[in-house]
């Protein structure tokens, strides 16, 4: 039976040593966050993480949903009770303002619960996350009534969102998205098409569903340019906010998945529903846009979660499995063999995934904080950097930190041998899981051209430069620190592959578009390395400032491991890049 | 519904045209393949893959397998006439020697056919695989009578064979095997102990199962050297060679897998059952190693099939989904969309299975014809240098081949979108039974430490010496000619780079092991890549040879594509092996 214990101290350290959390204290709510509110916020987050939705994670998997005749779902055993738990301890509105029944909390504490939940049960954490989307599109774009007829539902857990974007032929490519949104006259309009992939789309966790709809209003222009967001309630609500009659939407079927089965896929049926235009009319894919950049981090930090959890249980097994001798003599004489954490190449895999893990975590929250600043701060300056850095790094964190954490699930996975395979240890469970996040909320080749063709070139460049500049001006400030030189000289190699390849673009890429694509996802990755190897780097400083501290010792051993083993990856992503695009796209597609 | 094609004409290619396969005629069974026989036998195989395998692919994962209450299992339907038809197809023996019921022709073409299966459906290919690596132990250390009481009937299908090694507490470790052999007095024994993960442990197949079980005679030495090898068939054989009372060997229960649900994984009881010693006493191991090399082969061939069925599907997705615009402007203005096979990041990932599934093909067939060479060779080197050609490759195919494979069939799923999550479209049936080919057969930790530990120090580095020297060879004799550049220079830098590890294992992994250790992965992987870049250059060399022909012309594309973005891969491998064993090892089993 697989376990989970929320990273709660290494978030702290993160939050306390290496990124300042605490300096923030100019923007609103973080001085209500002190230290100790955010070890008591986070301690608390951690154990329901640990003994509510962990435990009900296999399960969860094993019973999935259910479509009854009439069109409802059922889900797993187990499901609600915690759901309630999660709601009822206020963490749905951690961080949404108070005006609308939230605690006002920094995002960063929420998205360091959304990793604890992500890692503990994923198809669960799901429902909570994608209400939270919801909330936040609706804080932005929703009117006054808007928002105070949907929000507080929400944040009371009695309510919970979705978004519904996939159509059954598109869904990258939103332009092409066929349900109709007909105006009623009265303010409202009636939608009817066919969503599909629509996760928590129906489901006994909560009383109502708010449904977010993209749709194009009759007559609207073709293309991307003519679509407009919509809320679209389960059950119509009623002037005194009480429930009224149930809206023409229906759950047509539920997909068999790969994983995640706990979260209901629904295909939804919109039949003369009723809806509210939410923002301007054709104006719908800006207001994703919005909340698109959170929910991406959201699933990055599920990609970490399911790294983490995989990580845990692979550390577990590898010590409890006892299976050949150490090359080097046995280690546990006393039993008929040594336990397999002996043998370098168990080592070479965990100590990748943690190397991983804890840098990953570290860019997790560095990104969340610039999403407070850009929401909170008031000096626009400030807010400027922040949406910057934000709009570089939400694909990056998206696409690195899913890529890397299904692959760490599959490496977790190998460590248990023929047991890993096998349903019952759970293992198979955490890679069928976390198979998803490279998938939804826009594949993960659509976050590298999303960087290459929009975050990269935006206002010039000035992000990157900006990037680039901040992890230049470590390395001079701390190479001469002894402590530091093994942290500081290979991520001065990975900057310098990171420039060399984004100059290869500026030069290659304008009059060749293609050079750009086919480097795309190199570039990500390239990018990713580079972050994480800064964030190893800053953790690195923190923890030499802490000697005699063995979890700060066991940090620069796993930093030194990162720095030498897996920052070198930057100078094959370049040379991939260099090679451009010529044998990529010369073949014609009949030759396939 | 995914499809399935076997790769006959490449097949054909890589044998005729690439490796020379027609200079063998002096081995015995070569002389009856001439290339009319070849192709036929290729064209039928295929056809059968193609037809009677894949169609019965998913129906065997959404049905798999059941233990009923009497102990006896059934397979999915469909599957036992697909069986028939293979068995009643001659298939089976199809490099068995005639003695024995079989058709004796080379083995090389059996493991041609094993790709076909595998990529067709691997759970059902399972079945007749594992039946001639029984075949292939029994000739090599069966007693003359147990060669006659077996093979012929297992050659007709009628009977199947599996290996039975794991225990609970021993997979990678036989050492640790509990499962006892008690003299009978009668020059039989009997077994007892508990055996898990046997593939085709139970099943409605065939007749009859002839186990071939490891375990230790009662007062044998501990460890691995008192381990023998038995064969212990499901019903009792009569002298006239019918079937007799039933054993005392039954499936306990299946496992619920992650994949292959189509196999019957079985826990096999042994109480009692009557076995008969093969080989020598407490030289079971040695009698299994013997069989582990083709075995290991036959898997590394399973990863590959995979990625090439995953490929296939991949392709036909990627010409018929619309989706988006191309960056070089509408490729397809009359439709909505352009197919995704414009956007480069689709092509390049089509564009490295593709290059790696030809790469790896070629790499197989060559050590298929080596393992020809080693059993039908009367020139005593030409043996010697195909065993040290098997001995160093086949943890490189098996290891790379299925980590590749496996990750190949995540890239192809990728290519679906949320498709690829939903079972339905079959793609994520290809990652669930390719993930089981890096465990199985020893976990690829285990092909690399085989590797490195053992095959390449073997008799002073010979065969090791004898590749490098090979693909040097190569290299001076056609990096003159113009259309070869693009592969020699590149193949030159990694085979530089695999010089450089080798020798510095040789310096600093003789006093420090866990130095060996720590890169013993990075070094298999390095190895395959080399070799496949090889491979590469000679089907280079072959299709420049052939001016004009489209298919050839692809071919110098695919290949310069794995050049130019996948070669490179050996400098980082060189790095992480340089890297050495200290932060992989510094931290205590605590600190994780």
């Amino acid at each position: 039976m697989p376990s989970y214990r929320a990273p709660v101290e290494d978030t702290l350290f993160l939050l306390n040593d290496v990124l300042g959390f605490q300096n923030h204290a100019n923007l609103a709510g973080f001085s209500e966050a002190s230290p100790d509110v955010v070890e008591a916020v986070l301690g608390e987050g951690g154990k329901l993480a640990d003994t509510v939705f962990a435990p009900v994670n296999r399960a969860g998997d094993l019973e999935g949903c259910t479509r009854n005749p009439d069109g409802s779902v059922t889900t797993p055993k187990g499901f609600k009770a915690a759901y309630d738990a999660y709601a009822q301890g206020g963490w749905m509105g951690l961080s949404v303002p108070e005006a609308y029944g939230g605690q006002g909390l920094p995002h960063t504490l929420n998205t360091a619960m959304q990793e604890f939940v992500s890692g503990a049960n994923l198809a669960l954490g799901m429902y909570p996350g994608l209400t939270q989307g919801a909330i936040a599109a609706l804080l932005v774009h929703g009117t006054e009534e808007q928002k105070q007829t949907y929000i507080p539902n929400m944040v009371a857990g009695t309510w919970t969102g979705t978004m519904n974007l996939t159509e059954p032929h598109c869904g990258t490519d939103l332009g092409l998205l066929k349900t109709k949104a007909v105006p009623n006259g009265d303010g409202s309009y009636s939608l009817t098409g066919t969503k599909i992939f629509i996760s928590a789309g129906e489901h006994d966790l909560s009383e109502n569903i708010v449904h977010l709809v993209i749709a194009r209003i009759e007559g609207a222009p073709a293309g991307t340019k003519g679509i407009s967001l919509f809320v679209v309630p389960k059950f119509l609500v009623n002037q005194d906010g009480s429930l009224g009659e149930r809206n023409g939407v229906a759950c047509g079927s539920l997909e068999h998945k790969m994983g995640i089965h706990g979260n209901a896929t629904c295909v939804m049926n919109y039949d003369g529903a009723k809806g509210w235009l939410v923002g301007e009319a054709n104006r719908g894919l800006n207001a994703m846009f919005v909340m698109m950049n959170e929910a991406r981090l959201a699933v990055g930090v599920q990609g970490l979660g399911q790294s983490e959890v995989a990580y845990q249980n692979a550390v577990a097994y590898a010590k409890d499995r006892v299976q050949g001798r150490a090359l080097t003599g046995a280690k546990v004489p006393e039993k008929a063999a040594d336990p397999i954490i002996v043998h370098p190449d168990v080592r070479r895999t965990l100590m990748g995934i943690r190397a991983f893990n804890e840098a990953a975590r570290a860019l997790v929250l560095w990104t969340a904080l610039q999403s407070d600043i850009v929401h909170r701060s008031e000096d626009a300056k400030q807010r400027q950097a922040a949406d910057d850095h934000m709009g570089l790094m939400t694909p990056v964190v998206k696409g690195v930190l899913t890529d890397r954490g299904f692959a760490n699930a599959v490496e977790a996975q190998q460590m248990f041998g023929g047991h890993g395979y096998v349903e019952e240890w759970g293992m198979s469970q955490f890679v069928r899981d976390a198979r998803i996040a490279m998938i939804y909320e826009g594949a993960n080749g659509i976050q590298a051209m999303d960087l290459i063709g929009r975050k990269l070139p935006r206002d010039g460049g000035r992000a990157m430069m900006t990037f680039l500049g901040e992890v230049q001006t470590f390395i001079k400030d701390n190479n001469e620190t002894e402590a530091l030189k093994p942290f500081c000289t290979p991520l001065q190699a990975a900057l310098n592959d990171l420039q060399g390849a984004t100059m290869w673009f500026m030069q290659n890429a304008m009059a060749k578009p293609d050079n750009a694509g086919a480097g795309a996802t190199d570039y990500m990755h390239l990018l990713g390395l580079v972050a994480m190897g800064y964030m190893w780097a800053k953790i690195a400083k923190a923890a030499a400032a802490k000697p005699g501290d063995a979890r700060m010792e066991a940090k620069l051993v796993t930093g030194r491991f990162f720095m030498e083993r897996m920052l070198p990856e930057t100078s094959l992503r370049f040379a991939r890049i260099k090679a451009g695009s010529d044998t990529t796209m010369a073949l014609a597609a009949e030759a396939f």
